[in-house]
């Protein structure tokens, strides 16, 4: 009911030359032979023609199948695509002039999948081409383990290890090799390969009503690629049994249809059918590889996840098995430039995992382990007295600021500061290293990390972190008035940048901007430190008044229109103004004393 | 009522750790910290750790965009990916665990898309890693063009456009440049870039049931990659005018979200949401293409079309735009193992068409038009009997084909063979330049291509395809009965490759096949041609009588239980036996002639 049907097109019938037409556009080193609508062939922009000097290895088929066959044109892969229409083979001229265009004197290789469609039109068209001078091979690939085997015509369809068909063969003849050892490779290569594919869902023709074939909760398992029906419909299960399901009968030992036992290794490809995200994909893989190696005994050595070879939107997925051995493994891992074949899968595997680095400050912290020093300094006490006020103005105002909260948002925002003011103030007894400040407002961070959730537990942490790293300095035990400063400057900095807000937003940044700014001005104007401290808390407060004007920019309180929260500050503002006052009077009152 | 819902996984709550296992099976470059569940990060197995030397680029956020960010990992991009749950901004744990695998002496740069939740999260860490003494800088992008410019903090979100933005760092970073030099392209990068989406459904988050928010036939326009819903809901349109649309926003000289105006160079990526098949992604990608040449006046450097930024199985795409100047390309074209960077995309483009190659034998038809020589050697003579002959018969025989077919096909063999028989008579009397036999045997297959349809149409003409390439020789004129007897071989070798019948599955074959054994054998013996030839059509006749005893393994009657088939022969076999006995006849008279 949701988007099955629904396709970006323009029209059923351009679906196949309006792809090819975006495709060498993202490409440029693709082209299309000037044939629209019944010649639809993609070629190597950089060599075809006659005078071709290797073996140029050419497939086609059917399309809706996308990134198969056009996408593994390039060097390294396919010469030329013939493209059909959706799920229709193309015709003997389309095929002729693919050939044509990209054979030379060392001859084309024609790999054709086995619908009886592709081999009578590709057959007639090698036929065609011998006649007309070219020296023409074809491998014809029939790779499904779906079926059980039988005699007839009909036989095993090709599917996406066809594939693998293609790689090898376009790197044996960028190689060089002759046109009878490239045919030999691919031949040998189709021999070795098995898939079985798994439906979730039935694919939609462009311009076709969608079949309700597959029920849901159902999946369809050893389906074809153009549509037809699975040989089997089941529950759909979990995909570790989905993939046990598929590699037993990939590698059944009644139908032998891979040479692949016990020992052996082999390259895998998970190909995704066109609905499915890289994510399933990459799920499936984990538990394909762990099954293969666990329960069947094999070596990998390679994997290749994506969408391949799909059938239009079919949401599911297809294994391949392929057994590999050195010169196997060499074909598969030459460079190649087309672009669907996927890049970053060779090579061999070392251990996935790696252990999580100790922070660097790790040495460190069994320093700060030690917690409150046995002796405070003058500082240390002073800092002290700070901490706690500010800590204990926060408690008190705890119910004010739920108040205000509930005018505009969830009304929590005096608990969850009361929660993290409750922490500091334990923490302070015997963890804080007072004679640091630094240090001791990186504790604080910490304090409120553990204790304080949600945003205003992070910003608070954005703030202590930015202004630590401000303040940690090789000689952190003297520092200036300005150094605190250009603490709270920088961390305002990092919560406006992490945060979003900045002045004027409704936020506790509009108490510490305006005393940020005096404080700094006080400074530069020779006010001695605690006098500018003092004054910049008063500042901080008329910020903190004036946000009841202000209409909310960040939080659930945007969504409200001024009018209404008018006579109301913003409780975040308003904490942020009342722990810095309280610390501000906190200090002026231990630096008179004597 | 199909895909939807259904997916490819074991548990909801194991999708991101089994996405990451599957994917370092996939690419070895990759490995991830041993943290799972709570640290998800993927890194590059060639470069981490305290002594890497080059800044590091670390990007992330909430999994189910698959393959960002974890498959942007690799020399030349990402140096690693944080991965939260599905939808959900990694915890600042797990993003400091990432900074401390990777980061040397050069520092980190964290890529944020903006979000609130990863601002955050990414934020604390950089300044938590900031103070454990890590050089570390940040970059926020919004790329979103959706939704009309707002003051406050949710900004514009982060969509596939960041991915530009990690490829621009990326390479910056690994072309050795300075923490501040790659910041600053990635600033640069970031504030270049307009994005805008369309979604066809709605996503369902693993373990949830899918959202029936979208109905049919209708897209939602502006989406985010988490489900939200879209800025407007319209009805589905062809793809040409949801491009039109989404590039207009894009571009929208009201918003000027992105600084490119008529004349300007672009990139361009059109990527897919999840669900969407490659093939619908191309024929967007033409028609973002011409649109934005043609109607907005646009140059178009680089065009990368894929799903690399999704919203799970959703189906719809969005649109990127990146402006573009020479040291901007560099970055793009640098090279980069990370195996979701599409391959092929760099370089400039050359004319997309190539016209269509003539066929190589093209001065030769203007000879083989010649048609009919004006005097027919002793040879062509006996060659227009023999031919004659075979189409008379099979002319003859055109009701009792139909009946035979009747019984276990659908009763047109008769007539289809009639057409062909026809064609060929008429063409014979002009055309057939009877001197040649080879050319002339050719030719009887371009009768049969125009006339015949359907599968026997063109195993006809794969026969004489096959055939002509074997008779012809340099020396054309003088064809002996040996030659006559390997084409005849060859195109029997042929038909049943391509049509993939062999003896015994009750075809035409099942005539020819005993015909060519009798003919070789007796001219291996010594008997005369003439002789060999009439003594080979008694095979043949008796092949076709044999077919009354046969299972159909090929064609339509292999539907049909042998019992139901005895006494009747197949009719193909019976056609071929009949003309073959035909000419057979007509060669031995003419040779008796005087």
């Amino acid at each position: 009911m949701l988007s099955h049907g629904k396709k970006l097109i323009n029209s059923p019938d351009a679906v196949v030359t309006e792809f090819i037409e975006g495709l060498v556009e993202t490409y440029p080193g693709l082209q299309y032979l000037d044939g629209f609508p019944e010649v639809k062939v993609v070629l190597r922009s950089d060599a075809s023609g006659p005078t071709y000097n290797k073996v140029a290895v050419i497939s086609g088929g059917g399309s809706g199948h996308e990134p198969t066959h056009a996408g593994f044109v390039g060097e390294g892969m396919l010469t030329a695509a013939i493209c059909g229409d959706v799920f229709a083979s193309p015709t003997v001229d389309a095929i002729l002039a693919g050939i044509r265009a990209v054979t030379g004197p060392m001859g084309c290789l024609l790999i054709i999948k086995n619908y009886t469609g592709d081999r009578l039109n590709f057959g007639l068209a090698a036929e065609q081409a011998k006649s007309e001078g070219y020296m023409v091979e074809t491998v014809i690939v029939g790779d499904d383990c779906a079926l059980p085997p039988r005699r007839g015509i009909a036989g095993r369809r090709g599917l996406a290890g066809t594939i693998f068909v293609h790689k090898v063969a376009g790197a044996a003849a960028e190689a060089g090799l002759s046109l009878a050892a490239v045919a030999a490779e691919a031949t040998h290569a189709s021999e070795m390969i098995g898939t079985m594919g798994v439906a979730l869902s039935v694919c939609t023709l462009p311009g076709q009503v969608t079949s309700d074939r597959l029920g849901p909760g159902k999946m369809e398992l050893g389906l074809g690629i153009h549509g037809e029906p699975g040989a089997v419909v089941a529950d759909l299960q979990p995909v570790d049994i989905v993939v046990s399901h598929v590699l037993n009968q990939i590698l059944s030992s009644d139908t032998k249809y891979v040479p692949i036992t016990r020992g052996d290794r082999v390259a895998v490809m998970i190909n995704g059918l066109g609905g499915t995200p890289n994510m399933e994909l990459m799920i499936a893989c984990r538990s394909t590889v762990a099954k293969l190696q666990l329960e069947h005994g094999l070596a990998i050595d390679r994997v290749y996840t994506g969408s391949f070879m799909t059938s239009l939107d079919m949401a599911g997925f297809s294994i391949s098995l392929m057994k590999t051995e050195q010169s196997v493994l060499q074909r598969l891992d030459a460079t190649t430039k087309a672009p669907a074949w996927p890049v970053g899968a060779d090579g061999n595997h070392i251990s996935p995992k790696v252990p999580i680095p100790l922070p660097s400050s790790c040495l460190k912290e069994s320093h700060e382990l030690l917690g409150r020093p046995p002796k405070l300094s003058q500082r240390g006490l002073v800092l002290e007295a700070a901490i706690e006020a500010a800590a204990r103005e926060i408690i008190n105002l705890k119910d004010s600021l739920n108040e205000w909260d509930s005018k505009a948002g969830d009304g929590d925002c005096g608990s969850t500061m009361y929660k993290g003011a409750t922490a500091i103030l334990e923490d302070l007894k015997t963890n804080y290293p007072l004679n640091s400040a630094a240090e001791t407002v990186n504790e604080i961070g910490n304090s409120i990390r553990r204790a304080m959730g949600g945003t205003s537990g992070i910003i608070y942490n954005i703030l202590c972190k930015a202004a630590y790293s401000s303040l940690k300095t090789d000689n952190e035990t003297v520092i200036t008035a300005r150094q605190w400063a250009e603490a709270l400057e920088s961390a305002i900095s990092a919560v406006s940048k992490y945060g979003g807000a900045s002045a004027g937003y409704r936020t506790m940044l509009d108490s510490l901007i305006p005393a940020c700014s005096v404080l700094k001005e006080r400074l530069d104007g020779g006010v001695d430190p605690v006098t500018a401290f003092v004054l910049s808390s008063e500042a901080a407060l008329a910020g903190a008044e004036a946000t009841k004007k202000m209409q909310a920019l960040a939080g659930r309180a945007s969504y409200i229109l001024v009018e209404n929260l008018i006579s109301v500050p913003d409780p975040g503002a308003m904490a942020a103004a009342s722990w810095y006052r309280a610390a501000a009077l906190a200090v002026k009152d231990r630096s008179q004393d004597p």
